[in-house]
């Protein structure tokens, strides 16, 4: 497996994209703000989807168009999440249409996605003016503008793409996401494409999907909002030639090692870009009793607000984590935690079986001054092992959601 | 029910209380940080703890003092949690006998609370010295002087004090309580203690703190975060005269009403008061199927980052608040609900049916520049309301967190 420099959905085969300003907010004129990607073939398609009751009306439309396991373009946009409207179905099926008038395919194998503000009308004369234009700029260089046109308060565009061999074939993944804030475990992003060249059943995709997801994106929370938009697609439209993935043999694990080390890559860039964050924060929590008790108690600790604020602090005051911990709901014996912190500054042991140690406080400082902190905690109990991903809390998260809609 | 000016856990007859300056964090050398309240006799006594696994030796020692209802002292200290230290009930067991001695009761009937950073050791040299002294200045006045040795981060003091007629006679209810941060439902304090001078049995006494904290301390949350330390006692001494309350008769009723109305202002404070909190964020959820469900709703929509931070921006986004319903975990069809918001500056309605108004900008500023916002939402499905508490998100969460143990 080998990650492409530069890489994004147009890095495999048969994929094009592109982004323009299509002035979805009135007051953007500059930014990127509708996007297509469309394969030259109708793909296999996979997704899975925000488990919030209050729903983008893009996203009840996209679960229909998926019902069938197939796939060709996506359109999304941002500015604007088209939640909670009254005419939602009516202006997501409309970007559909356009998007399918526009690149000449069928209007239901189109996947839709916005985000941005929640219950503002989504003006439709945007897409109708920008979508054609779209369709006569695809090209296999779009895909970064693509990531650019889904960013809302993202500061970096989020991309990647990984090379592996299936059959002998080069085979391709790339994806793009956009982040940063109401992002919450199940699911840790608001819009995420992937595409890939791989020939793969619609069964085996969103196996592959789902595995992939459950160790990456759902272990992501920057506040603990889960967000009414989260979508995550995948497309795959065969041409990398290998022979077909239709059971969970060597190849179905070689496809999913990879989409799963290119989805933790962007878990983590989530995390990093998080509303304000200026830290990225992961947990590796291990000797837990199963695996699931290691995942409940690693976002409980990157979940707490006291533990955020604490990272940003630089302040190693680990009866935090240890609260943390007592109150995941997880199965454990307090008097058997060990905790320490690591990161390129150094590591240091704060806790040994349920109490605190006196530690040095400079070393401390050393390893928490860095921009990347692992939190480290050994349960003593089992083989269960996890690993979550979260931000600081800091003075710009309030000031970007104290007055987000202006 | 009367509400008493200015009155504390010593406004019940037969209860006395001091603070004073102990030192329990060698840098302070102002504040009151050590305090006793005694009764002159043996009281019923009752207390409800936080369910976090990881708990103060002093939440321990409690628990086991209190096991045969009985109680006539509490020591309580801030500065130091006493959570998560080797020798953590060592210390605890000598806070009890020091105010046993001097106070010359039984160890056993000596409730023990602590509250302040976790995980460092506790100095009991500040116990040996100040104990005796408070012995010596236990007074009618010194309710107050309790409710500031308690306090953290807290920027007021909390007591509150309420009469009542029982059987003829005049009973009276006192409490104090700190807050501030690691505040969470499941309780929403750190530390409370409530006298009173009604004759009940400690069966009954528990069943009414219990209905009590259901729709008060149990219905806040300032950060998410379960503290270790959460406590709450209440100690009934009897002199008020009244035949003993030992079952749920009227006399029950009108003890627990009142027991319940001050516990929910002292909710109220906490909440008002939460760290770096400059509004106080009331959630009112009504026409639920179940009082379970509209309390899941209301605890959702309080807790959230999102909302939390648009309250401290004044900024009527609605949306976010049907993400949180949205996610909350209770049954309800998002297309029915309706939410407004109301306070002093009068009151807009935003959502009707599950979709967003066109409202008045310059309302809603009008609305949510107040101090205590009260957010309304009606689901349309059944008769269960609830109420819950919160706060803003602001800065100075941040920053106090940032950095709470220097």
């Amino acid at each position: 497996m080998k990650f492409i420099e530069n890489g994004n959905v147009t890095s495999p085969g048969g994929f094009t994209a592109a982004g323009a300003v299509g002035g979805v907010k009135p007051s953007n004129t500059t930014k990127r703000d509708i996007m297509m990607i469309a394969s030259d073939t109708v793909c296999t398609a996979a997704g899975v989807f925000t488990k919030n009751l209050v729903k983008s009306s893009a996203v009840v439309l996209t679960k229909k168009n998926l019902e069938n396991g197939t796939a060709q373009a996506v359109i999304a946009n941002s500015g604007n999440a088209n939640t909670c409207n009254a005419d939602g179905m009516e202006k997501a099926g409309r970007m559909c249409e356009l998007a399918a008038d526009a690149l000449g395919i069928d209007k239901s194998d189109v996947i839709v996605a916005s985000t941005g503000v929640i219950g503002q009308v989504l003006p439709i004369e945007p897409f109708e003016r920008t979508v054609p234009q779209l369709a006569g700029i695809m090209s296999k260089e779009g895909g970064t503008d693509a990531a650019e046109a889904i960013m809302t308060t993202d500061t970096v565009k989020k991309e990647a793409a990984v090379e592996i061999e299936l059959d002998g074939k080069k085979v391709t993944i790339g994806v793009i996401a956009k982040g940063s804030g109401m992002i919450h475990i199940n699911m840790g992003t608001m819009l995420s494409f992937v595409t890939t060249d791989a020939a793969i059943s619609a069964e085996m995709l969103h196996s592959a999907l789902t595995e992939a997801v459950d160790v990456s994106y759902n272990m992501v929370s920057i506040d603990g909002d889960t967000s009414t938009n989260d979508t995550l697609v995948i497309l795959a439209n065969g041409k990398a030639g290998n022979e077909e993935i239709t059971t969970r043999g060597a190849d179905y694990r070689t496809f999913t090692d990879a989409l799963t080390a290119l989805c933790r890559v962007m878990a983590k860039k989530l995390a990093a870009d998080g509303e304000g964050a200026t830290k990225l924060m992961i947990c590796k929590v291990s000797g837990a009793k199963t695996t699931g008790d290691a995942k409940t108690a690693a976002k409980s600790v990157i979940c707490s607000s006291l533990v955020k604020a604490m990272i940003f602090g630089e302040d190693a005051n680990a009866g935090r984590i240890l609260c943390a911990l007592g109150y995941s709901g997880c199965d454990i014996d307090v008097d058997l935690i060990d905790v320490s912190f690591s990161s390129d500054g150094g590591s240091i042991s704060v806790c040994e079986k349920g109490s605190m140690l006196a530690f040095d406080e400079e070393l401390a400082k050393k390893v928490l001054c860095e921009k990347e902190i692992t939190i480290l905690v050994e349960l003593n109990e089992g083989s269960g092992e996890a690993e979550a991903y979260g931000c600081d809390l800091t003075y710009d998260y309030v000031k970007i959601n104290g007055d987000y809609r202006t």
